[in-house]
């Protein structure tokens, strides 16, 4: 026998019931945003990664040299994919260009638990617009998404930042800063001691009582004592973009699950402007559920004209996890809304009823194994049958089938000419006991 | 700039908007039937091929040795997967076991109209029912979502017949035929000349009057003939369970898709009972469009109980091209309900009208790039917006909107507070003008 290739899951019915109640809402609040679907190939150019990524993903990629000698790997990420697809239709594209689509990506990653090597995100960028209303839009979708699945405030945050607060804070202290260092040191604070992130704030060329008063400066998440410290142009911009933005949220009903963090950095280095990270609120997971930002520099260094870009990719590995959680998980089970049992020589009769269901939308499935009553009827519970139409031989010679509800176990007759007939979807309460 | 490998295709909204109703269609139509989505890996270990696939299909892997030294593929079709994961749950699941999905499969093959080398699948198959109504089931599914794409008996046919029936006549011609390779020439006769059709045949061991004599039979498709000369058991029962699958097939609303075809064989050697392929019944392409039939001996192969197959495997390269000639395929464009134009100071009504719309359901789109009423009303256009909402600063002050139907041009003044009201889809002709 063979096995499945660690880091690569088979998601069995159930679950994939569940998978697809909440890609189909992420998908659907996309759609009534505007946003439009597009297709991707699993395969791209590696140099498009090998080129000018950081060295982690480079390391990650599944590549490898295909029949005619290229050098290909599958994606680890859409965003460079979306990025040769506008320049390739700059001219046609009319602008603001609204993106989303849900698949899945490959790094060869560690394994651990809402981490596999084949994950699947959805998705959702603006292309060519650098107004605030852009990222505002990209936060609201995010919050319209996450509501919509039946989580509130209470089970998530939005922590919001512009990527020029810290890099000009950190410029103020002259040369001898390694900006980008005390950046990262920023970012991986929250999985700190106070002491070991004060020494890698120094290690960046910070000297301790700075190292000390800076991180206090972040902390503290006040924006006009950032502005007031730093004293620069590059800060004072920067804050009034993010204020820009979130005050565009407001109005787009986003700002109450955004709160300002100016330790979120955000790891990619193509983040240019607002960034942010959603988070559990409660805090049971201290790792970001997914983050976004703005992008505004990608296309131009993919040989496209300067297009800003804003963008989020919820992963549908982490959030199962907060979901689960909260408690609005779906529940991991199929559902059938008529099973028709056929018993002796009905099948055409059994078949006519199945139809018709079916032509009304719903589930319904037949005997396609010449199984016998009870295995039929066993059947149609594992599938949580709720209403079970009995096709048998002898009540056909009256003219009648079995109506039954699985739930209560109660049956009714009725005359098999109305069945289905007018009622939209016919339970044991449209006929008479 | 990098350009997409050879033989994977990009997606743009408006054709990808099409390409997702016909995937909803068959998906939707699955779903009815009660077969349940399943989610697969895109590499699985190269050996599930190179172990016992035919040779073609080695070809054409996408295979190569990952980070950890694993042997690895692109998967090239689903059913080894799927075998996999019925033989790793075999005692869990209840049977039958109905699923499907919709994916990318790859294949390094020549490049041509209606085949990449990246091309999508959506699969369905039925496992533990080896009964006529499996087969049926498995056709009338099939006849169904082409029926909902809007396809007629005009425009496809399933050309049906059964494994056993070209190789128990071919058998009656003793050990010196190769059967194989016999079936192999039948399978190319609708590409070949007659004389080379016969040579074939020749060549595969049977004499030149043999050869056009069993190629007569085999084009007649009349059973009652096939039986009385073959006059074998294998025969007559291959005969007798096509003619009752047909039977079921009828129960099911199937029946007048299907033609008898004793030249359908089905290149693939899992296949062991009744197979079919669907072709335009145009003739305006000679190609079949997909296939499918039984393969009851695939699980046992793959170390599992002894478990009957059904299925099929339309693909969304050669659907398209079938729809296009019958004049059924969507539009290749984006839709909009709603397009929310504002200017000036009006952002915050201008939100608050696009949420209540989004909330019940509509597609809407408002300004993310502050830009001019002109530019505005342009892109409403290009997204082929139904209705164009005008919020505007001096209308705004006497509490009015202006509401635009696109196609017409025509507009009438509506009460702010009153729009979007009680109405579930407002147009102009909500209000008075």
């Amino acid at each position: 026998m063979y096995d499945r290739i660690k880091g690569f899951r088979d998601f069995y019915p159930g679950e994939m019931a569940a998978r697809r109640q909440a890609i189909d809402t992420l998908e659907e609040t996309a759609h009534r945003y505007g946003f439009r679907e597009i297709g991707t190939p699993a395969l791209e150019r590696a140099e498009m990664w090998t080129d000018k990524s950081g060295d982690d993903i480079v390391d990650e990629l599944y590549a490898f040299e295909d029949q005619g000698g290229r050098h290909v790997t599958l994606t680890p990420e859409l965003t460079p994919t979306v990025a040769r697809m506008v320049v390739a239709k700059q001219q046609e594209l009319s602008k603001p260009i609204k993106w989303f689509s849900t698949r899945p990506f490959w790094r060869y990653e560690q394994v651990q638990q809402g981490r596999q090597r084949e994950f699947y995100q959805t998705n959702v960028d603006i292309f060519g617009s650098s107004e605030p209303e852009a990222d505002a839009e990209i936060l609201a979708w995010a919050a319209d998404a996450l509501t919509g699945l039946g989580l509130t405030s209470e089970h998530f945050e939005f922590r919001v930042s512009h990527r020029d607060i810290l890099g000009g804070i950190f410029e103020t202290y002259g040369d001898d800063v390694d900006v980008e260092a005390a950046i990262r040191a920023v970012d991986k604070s929250d999985k700190l001691e106070r002491a070991e992130y004060h020494g890698l704030l120094a290690d960046a060329g910070l000297d301790r009582g700075d190292a000390e008063d800076v991180a206090d400066l972040i902390a503290g998440g006040d924006l006009e004592a950032v502005v007031e410290f730093a004293d620069t142009e590059r800060v004072t911009a920067a804050v009034e973009n993010l204020q820009d933005v979130l005050a565009a949220a407001e109005d787009f009903g986003a700002r109450e699950y955004c709160t300002i963090s100016l330790e979120t950095a955000r790891g990619l280095d193509y983040y240019t402007g607002v960034v942010f990270e959603c988070f559990d609120s409660a805090g049971d997971v201290s790792r970001s559920i997914f983050g976004g930002g703005r992008y505004d520099d990608l296309i131009e260094s993919f040989d496209g004209q300067p297009t800003p870009a804003v963008g989020v990719a919820p992963g549908h590995a982490t959030l199962p996890l907060l979901m689960q959680r909260a408690g609005v998980w779906p529940a991991e089970e199929v559902t059938t809304d008529y099973y028709i049992l056929s018993v002796g020589d009905t099948r055409s009769e059994a078949s006519r009823i199945a139809r018709e269901l079916r032509n009304r939308g719903h589930v319904v499935e037949s005997d396609v194994a010449g199984r016998s009553f009870g295995a039929q009827l066993g059947y149609a519970d594992s599938i949580n049958a709720e209403t079970t139409v009995i096709v048998g031989e002898r009540d056909l010679e009256n003219d009648e089938i079995t109506v039954k509800e699985m739930a209560s176990g109660d049956e009714v007759q009725a005359p098999v000419d109305s069945f289905p007939g007018d009622v939209e979807r016919p339970t044991i309460d449209d006929f008479d006991a």
